[in-house]
């Protein structure tokens, strides 16, 4: 006997939550993520699937009946979750496949492809920076030589974390490559992080893409000096440097209907009686077209600038990880959206977070996603939230996807 | 054999290093601090000074020759530090009463009054958000109930800290009523934390008061919510209401030639990809008088009450310390100030610093200071410095100080 969806549901609720905020801390290879692999595994077990995982943790169940033979269609999402986030965003896609399968076989659907479940891990990004970390290494699309050495909060090495977690990385190419060439199609089902579906009164619609985003870390250098003594007219303070800063990005993301967003800043050496020496602040910006974003990016920087000439500081900007727009396969997408007599189409809606999905759109994987209606918009947060009736239209509306992807012929 | 001023001085200067930045770390009740701790009662011992010391950690070493006797004459500072702090500020009082006292005797001096030499523990506030703590708790300014519960960044009771040190107050009064109430006189030394004297020429000047000065922290609540998807309209960033508040804050004081300062920022979740929900910074925030303080901080919350109602936020403020004007002994200031045949009359300057001699002028005791040339004025930073020609200059005022006010029958 497996769970179902609600009891799947329940059994993770517990897991890397905040007593104080009720949101969740499920950072890579930590203690709750390690519960949460655990737990996949466990699933994957009950259901007889066969679990496979690369050193990095990435994981995939995979059900391989009799007759499901050649490319294979995947479908999964992650389990990891920002700082102090939400239940939803990621878990519900795994949720929602194993539940998907699990009415697959109620129904009698015999395969003609295998189906697997993957788990991505850091999808976040949340504890190295670098979101969709896992399925870019799975991919190629980033190198370990090219992360390994990257440093959390704590100053853990990436290479050290993962070595701490009992996994671990030999060489340097794609961690998962057959992976990626043998799959015919992969189906993220993933929670709204807007409100698009409200709008359109619909529980569940399928993206069209993915903005394009960059990620870009703005170091403000000044001149420590005691907060007392010192006359506003000798300072060279860059927190004023950063708070211009951080207005205008929202201005112009406001002009141009765009997103910018400074949502992390760390301070030196952030104590109350003193200007500071140094403020680090990172920019997440997206916008519907890659001129759109570079146009955008260069305003806030030439602004900032302009701001560090007048305060006596100095500004260095990196782009620590900018990502294409992706596209999600038309024919796919429309396949899926496409309504029959028992429902109307589905929405097709764009979307500005960055997904799983997106890294293997890019590696040349035909990818489409499936959204569920979230009333309130908001994701990112413990108040992050879907009803369950929309979660189950969203297991059924999976549930169908993978039926047909796997009734012709392979 | 002692060591003299630049051998002092050179013992000093490897303790609560950081080596990249070069600045100092000596936080109270931490492995540096209990070093600088040693390090003063071995100075004291290596002089046959008698060692006192409360069990908060604040210390008095002793010099009680036949003949002194009465209310004593104290002296001395703190070897405590900002985060990423200078070399000067606190220990060059501390290290200038030894090398006083030191030449005092090499001079033959025989005192009519005991003399001791302070070290008040926590007077920058660094790690338990209260500055002048050890002199606080000496005199029953602030009491222990009043503080014993207050936690550090990482959580740390005030409590706990003190005991882990090995230290511990039992009670609630004053932790040293009679060291205060023995008083004639306290004179303290410090380096300058601006350039008055620079502008004099002058290597020594003499402190009339210290402007009021308050802490002042801001919690701005928003809602967290998804970097990307959630559009511009649609948030309560409390990071915009912020970085305004920050910008009207310099703007207040550059317009009333006050000080105010956000050197402090905390921000929930911290995540690059999340609208923060929670904000938290804190003002400091100095002026001329009473009046000027409440005038501008007023003014300021009123420019962030207002942005907050534009943001969709939620402000409040809480004062966290609040300290009254400083009157130092007019008296006693004049009589250390006015030259005589060897060298002109030294220069009286406020500060708006806070200093344990503030604290104690407060509870009665008759209080001056000196101050020692900055040739920069950057204070609070590791860039913090003083020539040793003025560093022996000070030594020589101090000692010159402490003769005369040890001279007259006690």
């Amino acid at each position: 006997m497996t769970s179902g969806f609600e009891e799947m549901w329940r059994e993770l609720a517990p897991v890397g939550r905040a007593t104080q905020s009720g949101g969740y801390f499920r950072q890579p290879w930590t203690g709750a993520e390690g519960e949460l692999r655990a737990w996949f595994a466990e699933q994957a077990h009950a259901r007889g699937l066969t679990l496979e995982s690369d050193g990095l943790g990435n994981q995939v169940a995979w059900w391989r009946p009799e007759g499901a033979t050649g490319r294979h269609v995947l479908t999964g999402s992650h389990l990891d979750s920002v700082l102090d986030g939400g239940a939803y965003d990621g878990p519900l896609g795994v949720v929602s496949a194993l539940a998907a399968l699990d009415r697959l076989r109620g129904q009698g659907h015999a395969p003609t492809r295998p189906i697997g479940i993957a788990v991505f891990v850091e999808e976040e990004g949340s504890r190295f920076g670098l979101a969709t970390l896992g399925s870019r290494l799975v991919t190629g699309a980033t190198t370990w030589a090219q992360v390994r050495e990257r440093r959390d909060r704590d100053g853990v090495r990436l290479e050290d974390a993962v070595a701490r977690a009992g996994l671990g990385l030999a060489g340097d190419d794609a961690t998962w490559p057959d992976l990626v060439d043998a799959t015919h199609a992969y189906v993220e089902l993933h929670v709204e992080q807007g409100r698009h579906l409200v709008d359109r009164a619909a529980p569940v619609g399928v993206a069209t893409g993915i903005w394009p985003h960059g990620r870009y870390r703005f170091d403000f250098a000044g001149e420590a000096n005691h907060a007392g003594t010192t006359r506003m007219e000798d300072r060279h303070d860059p927190m004023l440097t950063y708070a211009m800063t951080a207005l205008a990005a929202n201005k112009q993301a406001r002009l141009a209907s765009q997103r910018a967003t400074f949502g992390r800043v760390e301070v030196q050496p952030n104590g109350t009686n003193a200007v500071p020496s140094h403020v680090t602040a990172w920019l997440d910006a997206r916008a519907e077209s890659a001129e759109h974003l570079a146009a955008m990016v260069g305003e806030i920087e030439r602004q900032a600038a302009d701001r560090a000439g007048r305060d006596g500081t100095a500004l260095t900007v990196t782009p620590e990880s900018v990502s294409a727009a992706v596209e999600f396969d038309a024919t796919l997408s429309r396949r899926i959206a496409a309504g029959d007599d028992a429902r109307a189409d589905w929405p097709l809606l764009p979307t500005q977070a960055g997904h799983d999905a997106g890294i293997l759109a890019e590696a040349g994987v035909p990818t489409a996603m499936l959204f569920v209606r979230n009333p309130t918009g908001v994701s990112h947060s413990p108040d992050e939230h879907a009803e369950t009736v929309d979660c189950l239209a969203g297991v059924d509306a999976l549930a169908g996807t993978l039926a047909r992807l796997t009734s012709d012929p392979a």
